[in-house]
């Protein structure tokens, strides 16, 4: 099957070992696995036996990532290995060649070239900066004048932050119903603020994915999930058994121990995140040549710059001079732009930001 | 995309626990986490930070696994989690709806079903018992007749146990180079016995899927990879961007730990896999009513009852009378078999047989 490059991350793959200062990564500062052995004060570690596990997941995990839900029980809840396996599982296990699935631009590229890589119609709809990264009523309205079968949310967004609240999120389930649509709603930049609505807890063909990647800081551990209706988890761990037996005793043991400890780490990850926003701020007050919609959540925005040259080639420069690191927007389909994360050490933010400045200012007086 | 229920894997996830003598499982004896962290001499633990890691996996990790092989660097593998997912990377990445696929039966049912649900023509050979489990030429000569895109083999094969050997192997490749075939080989089998040869040191498009799961007795870890030329192997990581992230720093480290202790791994393997071989081959001497083709190497073979009973109903019989647990053969389109696994502490194999000995006699003498 054909499928197109994925920009983003093969940017990432490609350059993000030579970053000083990350200003990119969407990661909260992850944390070491001694740190994490130290969170196991039941030695629930001692007992692990390194065979499959319980195949569909350990049912202590999935009551800890419950927590993070309104509703549900153990039978809503499969695990995988991160948040975008769980979009590639929902993907293959619900659309065939010829379906008709609908996301945003700009967005994370996955949602687009892999269905379309097995023969699906993928429509985008724009969202648009002069809108606060939101998109127009008539927009949606045009893109459910067809059968959708599915339509593919990330809330918050990667890479413009957009927060589709529970008015919003109605308002697209509103459309959704029209044909049944199933509503994959990438959540893995959800935090746990009762204002941030899952569509699992709102419809019966929502389709919730998440994981400790992100907000949880525990990318290493390879641990995410799908929450939806128990009928639809049931169709998906048929295809899951042809892609992977289970995540494993020893994932499921270390996920447990850390979502144990859920509203400390989330409490950890948004002081980070606000500790960075509060230094975009401060930047961008007196930046005549940058611009950000500052996002109520999640950890990711999208910075626009002035300057009369393209994204990438700003992008490698500022690595290979400076070793400030950016995804450039044109990795989603939008130049002029650079992918920001809230997530690092605020001391990095700022000294990347002032490198960030002195350029943009170099460029602006040439 | 239709998928039919993997027959297999459902019967080991709805029934595993409930076995007392398991002697169906195909890992060796899994290890303790306890015992994995005492291998670790080095701290290499230590050091781990919990992020993405190196995207396409640990090269101290990818050196360890090239002892396995004959040829090959680094740029030759790609991290997975597991062998399944690994095929199943392989499979999406080489093949699209209307290409033809040939496999074996009995064999493992990802390699027929997974292809044929994005629209594959699946043709698959007989393994024959009366052959020793091997299949005719004049089948192997029909299959080829038109392009093959994809060749599938489990070497040794699940559940027969057949094992190709070189002069085998370069049989298939001699067929698979007349449309420049590509020939995936499942050798999570595979131990390193030097006439165990890998496809991927034989042949340009031969690719090699390997993992910890059953030989390395870590199935926990979910490790895997896939070895094969640079240039399949740059093609199979664009995918596996799309797929997953990596199989992540801690996962890898602790593999690299077991890995560098391979060879005791693969001894204490043998060892209980030939004391295994050797209690069936005592139980089949005084057995009318069971047979068995002994398997040249790996933990799998697949064994033959007589009695006026299906397989399904038999091994229900078993499991809930007497807590024995076998997967039924008709999981593999094959009746009246059991798939059986080497794995076990030879007195839990023994006492299973000694109980599958009563019921064999008890059916036959009513």
């Amino acid at each position: 099957m054909h499928l197109e490059d994925f920009l983003t991350e093969q940017w990432m793959n490609d350059h993000e070992n030579d970053a000083v200062y990350n200003l990119t990564d969407t990661c909260v500062q992850p944390l070491r696995f001694p740190e994490l052995l130290a969170m196991d004060e039941d030695g629930v570690l001692q007992d692990v036996l390194l065979d499959y596990g319980v195949i569909t997941g350990d049912v202590r995990l999935k009551q800890e990532i419950l927590k993070l839900y309104q509703s549900g029980t153990a039978d809503n809840i499969t695990l995988t290995h991160g948040c975008l396996a769980a979009n590639e599982l929902v993907m293959y296990t619900f659309l065939k060649a010829g379906d008709r699935v609908v996301s945003f631009t700009p967005g994370y590229q996955q949602f687009t070239s892999l269905p379309a890589s097995f023969g699906c119609h993928v429509h985008t709809i724009p969202l648009k900066e002069e809108k606060g990264w939101m998109m127009e009523e008539a927009d949606l309205q045009k893109a459910f004048e067809e059968n959708v079968r599915m339509l593919i949310i990330n809330n918050p967004n990667n890479p413009t932050g957009t927060f589709f609240d529970k008015p919003m999120l109605e308002k697209l389930i509103g459309y959704c119903r029209k044909y049944n649509t199933i509503l994959l709603s990438d959540e893995v930049y959800r935090g746990n603020d009762p204002r941030e609505v899952s569509v699992s807890d709102l419809y019966a063909y929502g389709i919730s994915t998440g994981s400790l990647s992100k907000m949880f800081s525990l990318a290493g551990l390879r641990l995410g999930w799908i929450k939806a209706d128990a009928s639809l988890i049931a169709k998906i761990n048929v295809r899951r058994d042809y892609s992977f037996i289970s995540t494993g005793p020893l994932a499921d043991a270390m996920a447990y121990i850390a979502m144990k400890k859920q509203d400390a780490l989330m409490l950890r990850s948004r002081k980070i995140i606000e500790e960075n926003k509060q230094i975009y701020a401060e930047w961008l007050k007196d930046m005549p040549y940058a611009s950000l919609c500052m996002p109520s959540y999640g950890p990711v925005g999208f910075l626009r710059y002035e300057a009369d040259i393209d994204d990438r080639t700003l992008a490698l420069r500022l690595l290979k001079e400076h070793g400030v690191f950016f995804v450039p927007g044109s990795c989603f389909g939008k130049d002029r732009h650079f992918r920001i994360g809230f997530t690092r050490d605020p001391h990095e933010t700022a000294e990347g930001l002032r490198i960030l400045r002195n350029v943009l200012y170099e460029l602006n007086q040439k």
